[in-house]
């Protein structure tokens, strides 16, 4: 038999060694004879763009370049299924080009979306009498997938934030000047990464010294009040805020209120960050800097964690073993069994627990006052980013996997 | 005799290593007794606040420590000192600190301005016979400075500029969809750090395609057909693009002339990559992303260029050696002797031949079709950003060296 392997979703720094975890975890069973990748997510299987990832993965070489490659060598997808009982179609479409290449396995890495994706493929198989099994393997750098102690990528972006925002500390205090600098995190929905800045703490820096998170409402006047209050003991205030936060337009002033909103809450064009950068400017006046993380957040693998990619592998493997055992619809999850020293064990759970749920930060780990996170959060973050990847440089730059090149614009 | 260092303007991850470069040579001479550190630049000589650097370095893990820190340890400052021949209050204080720690010798870490307080420091001892000297050590990652080849902290800079920049292409290339992603990099006036962005070609990237510094004219009509030309052979088109360039608001449609410059232009608020996003997103319609390096590109020490760090240091041990024969009102500098195998010589040239002067990327290294730069910024960059240094980490986390806590606000 065969298998198809895809990455969809929110590019990370560890879906391409997930992608390495199935490959190589394959490649060990005599049953499975070609492993192939799928393009762009699930329509490589929609319009039949498959690869044979033997082909490309030849190398103990490229095995290393793919690992420390962020992003997804194979392409990603935003594609959203029809629901299998009404719209069968690109269904048939699917089922279309895995009879024609003997799959008898599909492996989807990716976040909430894609984890629809699984679950909706296993009930049409299901309700066809399909032969074929589908497994989600779980990866966001928003860590807001139920079921799972956390997900693949969020390590590598918790170490990148932790790092960053360590980095940013030292630029912003070299100033006799009060000052404060707001850096901008990703997650729209949860605080996860946001409240992993909080680790810094384990070296000893009291910065941030204010996080915020969309877990809890946002007030701008609770906010200047906080900064304030941090400016009595410390010259240059550093704050953590999610993109996800939402700012409340009836507490602004009138010059927000004027339906000249595109000023000042535009968050599509400049972002929470800038917003309250303005806010600050406007009340406070003291120097001040918003900065967006980014997808630097995302994709800076050379600065990846070592656990991150390490399990992002090994739960890929673990995926491989699942199929063969015939587990169809689940997702593969890590149970934390340990945290000194710490240990997790894989699993898997009916990805119907998963798909189209949200795991929020836990409230209990927001300090009352709503402005910080508790120790719980830097016990939680802290194993997660452990451990730095050799990271192969040429030239003086990172070397990268690249598939092949990009299409031109159809 | 005893002898002072201080640090200016904008962080980098070298200027720390250049600290360590004067302090660790002058240790080496008997005639050398104290090294002091003035906190907060020229600001610490004036209000008496030194440190005894010999009781704040004093293992091989603090030399670690310090070499790996990004931005100043002694803090900085943006002090402009007035002309000595009309307003000397302020030269009578910092000569009056000298004095009272014996002091006569005074390196100035810092940029352009910096290179003025020297310039105006050793003109008032001159003019008033003190036997004090002032030399100048480069820094700037905007590497702006006349006269020297390059300037520390640059090729650290640059390294963080291809590194990220290339995750960046990774991150950007992943779905099917066409799409412009707008990378903003520093040099208000200069277009060296954006230019390096170049140095991906020698690891066989094609992107950045289109490369914009303030050097050349920038026009948004050309800047949107150079766009839609790369879209017909690129699905993600990579620009990027100097905070420094002024767009022509003449150019640009009603939406952007009829007095709501801040909508679009707000330079301050958004910066020119988010105008420039809103501009493909209105003019093109495709997916756009635009992403501001901010600081990171001036801090991120864990990924700091080896050859900068050691060229840093090395520069500051020269600017000792050159104290001791007497030289004063002078700034340091690089000749580069050759690029295969590479290779610098240090020396020395008069500071007012650099303070008040800019040195521009030269024009002949951008394309005719000015949207990209020669190989031959290829070849000048490369060089600087090669080596990685050896980061110790505690916790997941790079370690840093904090000199003191912050100060609170007066």
């Amino acid at each position: 038999m065969n298998i198809v392997v895809a990455q969809s979703g929110g590019p990370t720094c560890a879906i391409n060694a997930s992608l390495l975890g199935v490959f190589r975890h394959a490649t060990k069973y005599d049953e499975i004879e070609t492993i192939y990748g799928s393009v762009n997510g699930i329509e490589g299987l929609i319009s039949n763009n498959l690869v044979n990832l033997s082909e490309i993965i030849c190398t103990d070489d490229d095995v290393e370049l793919i690992r420390q490659t962020p992003s997804t060598v194979l392409g990603s997808c935003r594609y959203k299924l029809p629901d299998p009982t009404k719209d069968i179609k690109v269904y048939e479409d699917i089922v279309s080009t895995m009879r024609a290449h003997d799959i008898h396995a599909f492996f989807y890495i990716g976040g909430n979306d894609s984890m629809d994706t699984v679950m909706k493929l296993d009930r049409y198989f299901k309700l066809n009498g399909i032969d074929i099994v589908a497994i989600g393997i779980p990866k966001t750098i928003d860590n807001d997938l139920p079921e799972t102690d956390h997900t693949p990528g969020f390590g590598s972006a918790a170490k990148y934030v932790a790092t960053t925002t360590q980095e940013i500390i030292r630029d912003s205090s070299v100033y006799s000047v009060p000052s404060v600098t707001i850096i901008e995190i990703m997650g729209r929905d949860t605080g996860w990464l946001t409240a992993s800045s909080a680790v810094l703490r384990a070296n000893g820096e009291t910065a941030p010294h204010l996080i915020y998170l969309p877990e809890k409402p946002f007030s701008t006047k609770k906010f200047l009040d906080d900064v304030r209050e941090v400016q009595k003991t410390h010259r240059a205030v550093i704050v953590a805020v999610s993109e996800g936060i939402e700012l409340d337009m009836a507490e602004l002033g009138e010059e927000f209120q004027s339906g000249k909103t595109d000023n000042f809450g535009h968050k599509y064009l400049a972002g929470i960050g800038k917003a309250l950068e303005k806010l600050v400017t406007k009340e406070i006046g003291c120097k001040v800097r918003s900065i967006e993380l980014n997808v630097m957040q995302r994709c800076s693998s050379h600065l990846s964690s070592k656990r991150d990619i390490s399990e992002a592998e090994r739960i890929g493997g673990s995926a491989v073993k699942a199929a063969l055992k015939g587990i169809s619809g689940e997702m593969m999850v890590f149970y934390r069994v340990a945290n000194h020293p710490y240990n997790v064990r894989i699993d898997h759970v009916s990805v119907s627990l998963v798909a189209n749920h949200v795991k929020y930060f836990p409230t209990e780990w927001i300090t009352e006052s709503g402005n910080n996170v508790t120790d719980e959060a830097v016990e939680y973050c802290l194993p997660l980013i452990q451990g730095e990847q050799n990271i192969r440089y040429k030239n003086g730059i990172p070397q990268h996997y690249v598939l092949q090149q990009e299409l031109p614009h159809k």
